[in-house]
């Protein structure tokens, strides 16, 4: 990369996975419509036919006149080939099919564990990281060999244990994780400001947070726009849409079918007093599935106004991108020149030297970003994006009683990492033993049987060292 | 104080000291030109005649056309009447006169040390601070008394005792302290850019540093302008410049007479690695007084380049002032609307909610901001300032060499404070033989007779408690 | 001191206070049956009678033939010279005199609020603490100056803030804080032991315990008598006694009007789990004030079978006291040569090097050997005592309900300090509104008012900077 | 297990490994000559010969009728068997056989890299580690399952690599290591002490120190007999003998052929002001290897007094076993009844409540037991050991010069663990290079092909992810 009179050129980009198209076209289009970075992206999937199409989607974008972001799109046919020499890598990889996680997500239901995503906390976010791990291990080590001293951006979940995998290979790595649930609340925030004090074209940016927390389990303990202090502001809303929550206009492709009423938000800012940041079906899936769960069961979820995201639905909609990937690719469509609302180009901008900029991340607490959690934990907080460094900012304390709810998680990233790598079956059934959707619902025995049926399902995805328990 | 439309209004500001002049017309000056700020501000001075003054110039300046800050001044005659409703408060105060101060920086000197400005670390420091703290702690009792929501922003030496005392009584204060030392070398580093890359017009604010370190003893692991690492330019720089330095063209009136060629700084650089973020004349004071001190004696002084500040220089200077407020406060001469360069205004913004700013700030080392140092000591780090908030950024560890040249001050600012707080004549006697400028160079006996007649020549400005060793 | 074959000959011993006469001959009487230490007392009181009495006491009981350890006592009229070559430094006062004491306990029934010994939590220990402080800043003063080498053992309450102020003024001290309450708990361990278990002549040493917490509120979470587990057994009496408690048959002076049926105790079991290590006189003191609170009126301390030891009982027992010291003195009566039970002597010799000890010990907890308490609380633990040296034991965390029990008592520990140090009348007003016994049991007003009364009423026996505010 | 009297019935010891003889007899031997425990011991050796001899010799054993010890020796046929029910369990295996130990000692001399133990640090170290540890997590998953509540009690080197991987697997494990070297420095000092001071009968025992550091890099930073200081008489003593070093009388077959002089430890006294407390074989390995290296070449080796012990000689010494275990089991020689001098069954006794007793163990730094290594280290330190507990005594900081040493081989630690896990072979590249034997003194491509050559000569004893590399 090489940078003169506020651009960068040159840029080598190393795109990871993408072949669910999705996030790689949201990538592209943000691409696209930014003057100052220009270069190459070279993309590498386990599908070569993804990222074939990719690469003939990406340049033909890029040929278009009313782009004013040019890039060269190229497939790499190794990962060595893909890193060598980049100053960015991106990853963004599904594990396994969507076979693999109708498993994750639907299984457990016979315990009467009932899971609205499936890809973070959970039985399905346990299952799935045991398929990831080992494919970030050795993502890991690939890119200690080949390009120690390039930026990585992980959009993969469950994001805290890829991050958390990424650091323990390489602690040298700088890695960190991108999520855009905060924005997700910022909007919601927006929107009741802009509905009860008339204000008008408030900028998500400008709502200013403190954020705290895991992924997909963030708070925010402050809230503000300009000299507003949006704390009193949500309180009343909140009280006074407890039944109806608020209802969004905004939607991309990537929350359209994910909507929720953001009452189980109001619901925990009543009993917690700070603003849960991530959407509601993250939310329910990081609390306990005894006594008033969210989760309880269909009725429940409804009675709470949030989708259980059945991975049917998901199989549909990949066929739809599919068909839409096939139609850029044939050029009987265009991609759109809308900003996506990612902030994954700004940060890449921020860390070329162009800007510099706050936004939310997800690293190890290892500057005590969060001062009552351990450091080897993998938290969001906001941290300063500037030229080849993020420096995050002292987020301070979770309250007591929210540290209760985030310690079981955070305990369990450290299971978890060390079940997918040491293939310890009894790991798994202690950490599904110890996720609050599953604390006290089975026996011990129910929750051993649980974890066999489901390795054994996804077993293909599984390295040789779980075969002795299958 | 009221927010509405991108503006605060009627901002309570209690404005402690100022008598000196200097910095209560900077402070003048900068809100005369910010149209979104107005108020009240509350002068309160322990010299009735300087607040009047004050009060008299500042509502002349308030009153002309070309002045788009709109502010009221107002004496004070009691700090529970200046504090009361105070949305803000400023203190920059002299601790006794420039008669104490002589003594403070010219007493030593019988024991060969010779200090530059003697009003932080040395013997000088000391002095200074144990007139300082016992009014440090009054005020900081006031404040928790009559205003302990307000923001506290301390200009006055030594930064560190007395943000330390601040907290030390009121952990709870909302304080930090204001110092200009760092954009000094920010601006080296921007005159290093334009002079070395024929750049033109670079911002000093747009010289981004992470500063860690103590007040008047930071330093830069980092600095970048834009895409370009500042490291590289700078290293060349300093080889190439070690003799002359650096000579800058700007000058305002808190730095004119206190020039120095920078090449201390140099030396630093190549001997530590990083970048020493403050003027050489106190740099200086901070270093070992043994072996190749940059303060052997006024020969070597003159080798480096630097000045040493006499106070009979500060007394002249002084008159001076005092002329000019007469000139001012009569009418015969007019405060002149130039930017100052100082950020006080900005961060008061910033508090307020009208833009979100990093800075450099010191406050106690609470969030970790320097992970190598303890939490009690008061380190000067960069922060976020936004609406109601501080939120120090993760600065990192200090380089093993350089946290041994700043733990001994860490140290005495311990002891210092114990000292000033119990009238402790032997932990004043420990804190001397301790400094790095005294260390090794007097046997105990001489430091305790210096003590000794360092105290009874400022025992006018004492707590009672020291009369029973004077 | 001189050790040669197993004995210790020449020992400094400097002994501060003792005017109350009930220490000063429980160590006499230990000294006097221990063949292996000789050397001199220093005795110092500023009551001198006291210690004219005390060394005539003292030197007549080494005269007697059937005493084996050989002491010469001497009245020292300075501290300076007390300590001067001390190679041990007792200390034991009574800061003011019961009328003052009185105050502290009994004032504060104005607000309801009742205390069964008033000298270290609640408003009486606070109140204590203002007056022991400025003594205790002077005694580490002339440690540091005359004997900074010297161990110091403290018998002084309030205990934790002795020896906090010891260690706030001079850091580098070898000071520690004996308390014998934790024996009293292995008394009733060993007695429910042999009433159950049909042992017999168990000792009271061999009762392991693993001590943690902070004098006067310590708890056991292990407790062994050789290979048996004391916890069910405990468990079970507790259960079978809740009512009657348990009765023990040994008394000594300490505590022989000083009872308690235990039975907080065992209530506090059942609540939390571990053995609460002191006497419930104590340990009620600081519980909650609120809700279920053990002395919420002298009802219910009656039913919960403790006392509340009246000033007028302790007035009338000095009295009793001072006539004995005349008989001894006199050569009317001798002192009893029996074993009191106390440490003192034996962490004396360990620290001679004549035997490694384990025993309970008040130290700051700059070992963590708590690990969730701060660093700088001081904390009562086990602890290893070897020749010149004492090494604290790991003791765990404090279980987060009882730390939370704890934690204000802790805090309030700083506050007073700071408060003494200050004369900070507002610190002390938070102190009592934090404090357990007084803590929403009285408005903001009543206790400043309280506080002004108490102040008052002691004023002859604190500093002057507390006069503005009386 | 059964405690009455003072004694314990029915003790369930599993023994793991075993074969090579030695360690098994120390232990058979200590517990054939206590009274006071008896049981079981549950042999299980991947050598099954080996356990059935031992079972025979011990059996023999405690079938005489001068041994008081009773025991049941049994050979155990799974981990299962063996650990279901235990109550002790003790590790004592050789990973892999002499010909793999011929490779990690003498492999790395084509560098010039000469080792003089090679099973802790260094190649050898390390290599021995990447056998020992996949062993380790076997046996760790195994004792969660079926004996989670057991003590175990580690012998295997590299120790502190051994105790890590256990308490990785299984953090709630209660494991310990015991090494005997720090016995053998007391007993350097009771020699010296004997031999200066004209005492006699010294115990080992008696000489208490405060042990700091790293299994085989350990060291004292307090000496003491009784009420003597030992180190100005170690000080004087080092000077005297700088050259001849100390000559000790006794020995026992651990270390018999394994001697050395002394004279690295004093040197290291010189410049480090610490006793170093293990034998001089194993010191040097942890120093550098550049510089003034003790093991820069056999000559060197020669002038500092010290052996490099030869494979071929422990093979011989191995063969010398065997053929004593065939004379033992056949009757034809008998265990001679002599205390070892190992303190395993001392232990035991105390972790059974009989005893109370002081030792140096290797456990995981969770107590801060040294406060500047962090917590997951796993160091050496005294600790108390009482029924069913350790209690690590707080030892303090290392110096900053012996911490320096230190750090490279804790940071290894981490690395080496990790590698081991991930079967990486960078990660062992990188471990090499910083291993101070081997840093500055060979290229990485050099070190890469050495490490691939041990690892391909010990393939067989290594997990099936190392074959991509070999």
């Amino acid at each position: 990369m090489e940078y003169a009179d506020g651009k960068v050129k040159d840029l080598q980009i190393a795109y990871i996975g993408g072949g669910s198209r999705g996030w790689a076209w949201t990538f592209m289009t943000d691409l696209a419509m930014d003057e100052e970075l220009s270069g190459t992206i070279r993309l590498y999937d386990i599908d070569a036919e993804a990222a074939k199409h990719n690469e003939i989607i990406g340049n033909r974008l890029s040929a278009r006149e009313d782009v004013v972001g040019k890039w060269n799109y190229t497939v790499s046919d190794s990962l060595q080939s893909a890193l060598t020499g980049a100053d960015f890598i991106v990853i963004s990889i599904l594990p396994g099919t969507f076979d693999e996680m109708a498993v994750d997500v639907h299984m457990p239901e016979r315990l009467g564990i009932y899971q609205s995503v499936g890809d973070t906390a959970g039985p399905g976010g346990a299952m799935r990281a045991l398929r990831t791990i080992p494919m970030y291990v050795e993502i890991a080590q690939a890119i200690r060999a080949y390009a120690p001293k390039a930026w990585v951006i992980n959009y993969t979940n469950p994001m805290s244990l890829c991050v958390k995998t990424l650091y323990y290979v390489f602690p040298e790595i700088k890695a960190f994780g991108c999520c855009h649930e905060v924005f997700g609340t910022q909007k919601v925030l927006k929107g009741i400001l802009e509905e009860t004090m008339g204000l008008k074209d408030v900028k998500r940016e400008d709502i200013q947070v403190n954020v705290l927390g895991i992924n997909h389990f963030t708070w925010f303990d402050y809230a503000s726009y300009k000299g507003i202090d949006l704390f009193p502001i949500y309180r009343k809303y909140t009280e006074e849409h407890k039944e109806d929550g608020y209802k969004e206009a905004d939607k991309n492709w990537a929350n359209s079918t994910f909507e929720c009423a953001h009452i189980v938000k109001f619901d925990l800012f009543r009993k917690y007093g700070l603003i849960a940041a991530a959407g509601d079906r993250h939310l329910v899936e990081f609390m306990p599935g005894v006594g008033d769960s969210y989760l309880k069961d269909p009725e429940t979820v409804k009675r709470w106004k949030f989708g259980l995201t059945t991975v049917d639905w998901r199989k549909k909609d990949l066929q739809e991108r599919l068909a839409k990937s096939a139609r850029l690719a044939a050029g009987e469509e265009e991609i759109e020149l809308k900003p996506t609302g990612e902030e994954g180009i700004q940060l890449i901008k921020a860390l070329c030297g162009l800007t510099r900029k706050i936004s939310n991340v997800n690293i190890p607490n290892t500057g005590h970003q969060i001062a009552n959690l351990p450091e080897s934990a993998v938290v969001e907080t906001n941290a300063v994006f500037e030229r080849d460094a993020i420096r995050p900012l002292y987020a301070g304390e979770l309250p007591e009683q929210i540290k209760e709810l985030v310690d079981p998680h955070v305990a369990n990233h450290e299971r978890i990492l060390k079940a997918a790598i040491l293939c310890d079956f009894d790991l798994v059934v202690e950490a599904f033993l110890e996720d609050p959707q599953v604390k006290g619902r089975a026996s011990r025995e129910q929750v051993e049987e649980l974890v066999r049926d489901m390795l054994r399902s996804t077993a293909k995805y599984l390295p040789e060292g779980w075969k002795k328990y299958l």
